[in-house]
């Protein structure tokens, strides 16, 4: 079992724990817009970290916006396996370079 | 082999190639702000698509973000590896209780 | 009439146009979500140019986050004046240091 | 003197106040990561509450998006009319739809 698969079973666990005891039951409490909030903002240190960071910064951040990441999936109710999988899809049909095709074309991109 | 490892695999294969024809050298030609900007700009997405999108769209979108993350820490020379070990000693150590107590204590956070 | 008041004037006028030759009439028509991530994106490019750019650079993010900004209060109903009236009755009564004590105090913040 | 104007002048003057009694002086001492890294952040709320928060709430963090954006402006030595003659210039030549055709054709916006 990956470290990620483990996360994911633990913040399923803890969902439902106290929210005084449990960061990741206290942000299920506070609801989906604070989960989604912090997803956003662990994704804006990451852009900081990345360019004015050190390498520690960088490293600690993604780890902040993975587990971040999987409290708000767990929320939606979409596992991890259910994101691995797309990512296989697009590996095995067009591959990645799907992405850059869709990416020029989309205003949703834009 | 896990599909995030194969995608780190695949990303670092791609890095050197002709930025013609493969999207990550493309973003490796164009420069850390812009691997980073598109981080950033998934996350935005991945926000949206929780708060206003279907299922399909999280999932979607969390592909997305994951792979720009990739590509951004391969750009920086981490390895998911570095990241998974970081959310490991947290765990470890104090667990993820650690990460509320330094959320409501640091302005860097807020 | 400053030059925001007479931007937030043509978004006005614009909304409606047809989407075909409008970008304003284009984001409208695509919804608040579209709107929303347009803020996002903008907001993440004038973090990059602050950080990595070149002072036009952050000059121009600027003025598109500005812009952006406008586009989705237009779309909630809520005037430039709203935002304005505020940031005055911030400074009318406890003054920015508000801000200050508010974002230590708030995991919303966080 | 509008709002805007008169908050860019409150800026200016805290720059050199104490970390102590400023919230300004406290960001201007952390360094432009932090400020760039609030500015995000606060874009992403504004997204959050403009998706599933309440009138107030887009008013409120759309007030902290413009003062955070002002001082990280004056952090650059860049003032509200270097970014109003941006948004006139554009207005004056070909107009917001300049915009419309950029967005299409750059990847860096993508």
């Amino acid at each position: 079992m990956t470290m990620l698969n483990r996360l994911e079973q633990i913040i399923a666990e803890r969902r439902t724990a106290s929210p005084d005891t449990s960061y990741v039951a206290k942000l299920n409490h506070r609801g989906l817009p604070v989960m989604a909030q912090k997803l956003g903002e662990e994704a804006v240190e990451t852009v900081i970290a990345a360019l004015s960071g050190e390498r520690k910064d960088v490293i600690s951040e993604s780890a902040d916006l993975l587990f971040h990441l999987l409290v708000l999936l767990a929320a939606k109710d979409i596992s991890l396996d259910d994101v691995m999988a797309e990512l296989e899809r697009r590996e095995g049909t067009s591959g990645i370079a799907e992405k850059a095709a869709r990416t020029e074309n989309t205003l949703g991109e834009a």
